[in-house]
């Protein structure tokens, strides 16, 4: 496709004005947008646009036939997936940022994809505007990877920075984050690690050539964080971050979750505050490298559609390679974890069983335990550790041994 | 490309080797080493390699109808040159991790790459295992990007890390750059401030698609750095570190230079320490990134080395779209930089016609003068300004006006 590129836009919020503004002022992208299709056609918008541009109708998009690429931008999973399926059948390349539903559906993508010899592209699905997408599908395209790690959620991160850094209240950090515009609609999907959950699982896609569902991952969120737990944290010297990853346990297996952890200073993801994010790729010969930028927000998500946008101009399209590799890794939940685990009410000791527990302190008013346990009791265990008076963080000692 | 990758290995020395054992040992990379070519067949080493691998006569590798890659990392910039066009001109693709090489001989190399129908890749060649060239080709490939500041040399910020933060002599502290592998076998090369400069033209030229020649950048290095200097940096907060930079200065114009800096501790570079590198990425709408990682030693290049390799298997080449702008800026030496100047002997007040003199201090043993200066008189006082007794460290304050 090294024509010019017409778009049909779907979404106008926050990225979507923010891909348009970039568009129309990038000299050299050979891109334009035809038209928009939002869901009010009537509502007030900061932004100018010529007359004919925004539709409430999609068949005004998939109709036209000088319209040779969809971005989607829209925020609600079932849409994002009826406009990008739709577009994908038609032989319509499609760029998107809808982390859930990419998340949820790419099995069936990949195979549109191949199926009607077109293609989808997401980095903006994750890290905003770090390529971590394209970077772990071109770059770290070996055998060297053992491990993505990192802070993948701006606005969470944004909220315990406040909250961690500022000593400002919760409910004050969160609203703030909305009011800026990090959050998403929904901030539960941010705060419950759901939003970190979908970027996780499209990394490891990439990074390992393995899809797994999102119910079979560990996902534990900070909206259950107690002034308990920060007041512990900082004695202890480390930060409280919300952290995913997908790490190799061994050449044949790999583990993955969401879940808060202790942060020492010494490690990149410490100094990745506010609604920044944070990257951590760790391979055979290269160590560890960091990638660091701007995750949520308008504009630094609209710069990385705008950099896939340019690459199918040039018709780039993920291979998927890792997933054709002889022996991909599979997917365990068979690893012990240390962790912090704070209560109240909920009798923790009493009802989980532990494969050791190193370090308990009660009080009148809070408890916590340091133990070690595996993934999947935790797995089995997950309605009970999401009352709202427990908290968990992971304390990480890579992997432990049962007698360590 | 899609077929299996049988290469010629040119160089096997530290990175060489690194080479060779990351290939014999990815079971997906779908290559394999044929012959490798060295100055010295009956060298000692300390690698098991099979009989009938080595050789010193290049022709074995050009004559052999199976080989279908050179790679080529050679520590001796013409060898490298007649290894790579020879290849390029037999319409055999390269890899090569050779800055010196291909900063001076770019414009050529890439219309042979042209002429032939044949690519060379070098992400290797600048920042070991960061991929800068890949991402500034591929994913900051639009109009957004501003500038790309950065450590590029790993062996002069592991000395000024040792200088500055462990209080050890400059001498010792390069000795024991060269005895950990990460200087080169030429330390002034490095210390010089030349490899920084020649990736930084490497950089440029996927940056902003402008090639700019050697001879015509200002290029500083940290070999007359003195006790004095370091004691000034300390006193006012900030480190000194060996910065390359290239910086649009408006829409239509762009200056680039490697100087000594002075960095703040809020700068993402002031964290960036021993052999590591670091790059700074910032543009419009995503502000700055950050990429950090291993810049020097034989398995961190090896690492990016196989990137390329792998990238070929699929037929990546670079495109080097950014050259075929409508309007690419024009590089200028006409902007004005902030520069602290320490000198004994010389008498840099009374030789150098400065902008603006902004600070003066003088005693029995050093002095120095904190003055405006532009980078085109800086460029003219050269000689003067590489007296021993004379050091230079750039204060940012982009881009001072002259009533600042």
């Amino acid at each position: 496709m090294n024509q010019e590129i017409k778009i049909g836009l779907f979404g106008f919020g926050t990225v979507g004005q923010g891909v348009y503004r970039v568009i129309m002022s990038a000299k050299n992208a050979h891109a334009s947008i035809r038209r928009v299709c939002v869901r009010n056609i009537n509502k007030e918008r900061d932004i100018e646009i010529p007359d004919g541009i925004l539709t409430d109708d999609a068949d005004d998009i998939f109709n036209d036939p000088d319209i040779n690429l969809i971005v989607e931008v829209v925020d609600d999973a079932s849409a994002s997936y009826r406009i990008v399926t739709t577009a994908l059948k038609k032989g319509l390349p499609v760029v998107s940022g809808s982390k859930a539903m990419i998340a949820v559906h790419l099995p069936e993508l990949i195979e549109l994809q191949e199926k009607h010899h077109t293609a989808i592209l997401y980095d903006a699905s994750s890290c905003g505007s770090i390529p971590v997408i394209r970077n772990l599908e071109e770059y770290y395209d070996n055998d060297l990877l053992l491990e993505v790690k990192g802070i993948l959620n701006g606005s969470s991160n944004y909220i315990l920075s406040r909250v961690f850094d500022h000593g400002e209240e919760y409910t004050a950090a969160l609203k703030k984050a909305q009011n800026l515009g990090f959050a998403e609609s929904d901030p539960t999907f941010d705060i419950s690690g759901k939003d970190s959950l979908y970027k996780l699982i499209i990394i490891t896609v990439h990074a390992l050539g393995v899809y797994v569902k999102p119910e079979d991952i560990f996902t534990y969120g900070i909206s259950s964080i107690h002034d308990a737990d920060i007041r512990y944290a900082r004695e202890k010297g480390v930060k409280i971050k919300l952290v995913a990853q997908v790490v190799k346990v061994c050449d044949s297996k790999f583990t993955m979750f969401v879940m808060p952890e202790f942060v020492e200073p010494s490690r990149y993801i410490y100094s990745v505050d506010n609604e920044y994010n944070g990257v951590v790729i760790r391979g055979e010969c290269y160590d560890r490298q960091f990638m660091f930028g701007k995750g949520a927000g308008g504009l630094p998500t609209a710069s990385s559609i705008l950099s896939d946008i340019m690459a199918r101009r040039h018709g780039y399209r993920y291979e998927y390679k890792k997933m054709s590799y002889i022996d991909t890794p599979a997917y365990t939940t068979d690893v012990i974890l240390k962790v912090y685990i704070h209560y109240e009410t909920t009798d923790i000791p009493g009802l989980i069983e532990f494969e050791r527990i190193r370090e308990m302190y009660t009080s009148e008013t809070d408890n916590y335990i340091i133990a070690d346990i595996s993934l999947r009791d935790m797995m089995r265990y997950r309605q009970l550790l999401s009352a709202p008076d427990v908290f968990i963080a992971n304390i990480p000692v890579f992997f432990l041994d049962k007698d360590d």
